[in-house]
């Protein structure tokens, strides 16, 4: 099955990269504004992203500075049971951040344009613990023809 | 064999589209000011990244404002023999970029960093098309603590 993969490198530690994802604060700062729920292990946090629609994530696994596992229990059909991950890494004064969202049934269309729009977000994460200021939505960059 | 799939819509017809893919001009514009080479069918094309290295791409198959297929002919091991590939479509003022870059023999880390440097490059195409100014290397985003 195919997987979106990406890293970055964030100039931050490891606790507050874990942060940006596991806190609401955190993910409203670098994914979606509209960030809502329950961050903790066995919780379900929704993201919402306007007409665009959005996801409910159920927190599988937490780490503390180390990990983030979390599947997604309802969204769009072709995500729907995949999970993403977020492993961490000190390396120096950056943390590496390796991110993986498994789970694909078949690399359709809509896969390829997750893979760049994940991208921009994890940009945006990075910018949010280097700077002070991510691009959540609803001021993400747009990719495609539909505003999203 | 795990692939590093991306897309975006660039709002340009598919000709310019192409033009941005087969032409040392254009390729200079958003991957590497240093593009050198012979850019048609069975050239090789070479592009290059100061400390960063680089790579020589075969151009395998052209289809004018259609489709694109490289093999890497030289470069770092992991993408010896490897397929990048662009596949453009109309999309009303649109051009739909579907990327695919094909043949990783194991999904490592080096990989997971490439697809998010592939997505970066690819908004520097988007926005070169778009505005007339891409990022090219050595102005790119960088997102690794090397500095890449």
């Amino acid at each position: 099955m195919p997987d979106i993969l990406h890293k970055i490198d964030v100039k931050s530690s490891p606790d507050q990269t874990y942060g940006a994802l596991t806190t609401l604060d955190g993910l409203a700062g670098w994914w979606t504004t509209t960030t809502q729920g329950n961050p903790s292990t066995g919780g379900t946090i929704a993201f919402r992203f306007g007409p665009h629609g959005g996801f409910d994530m159920k927190v599988l696994e937490l780490e503390p500075a180390r990990r983030v596992l979390w599947q997604v229990v309802d969204g769009p059909e072709e995500w729907l049971g995949t999970k993403i991950s977020f492993e961490l890494r000190r390396d120096g004064d950056f943390t590496g951040v390796l991110f993986k969202h498994a789970g694909w049934k078949e690399p359709v269309e809509f896969m390829h344009h997750c893979s760049t729009k994940w991208a921009t977000y994890l940009l945006s994460m990075k910018s949010m613990l280097e700077t002070g200021q991510g691009r959540p939505y609803p001021d993400d960059l747009h990719i495609s023809s539909r505003g999203d």
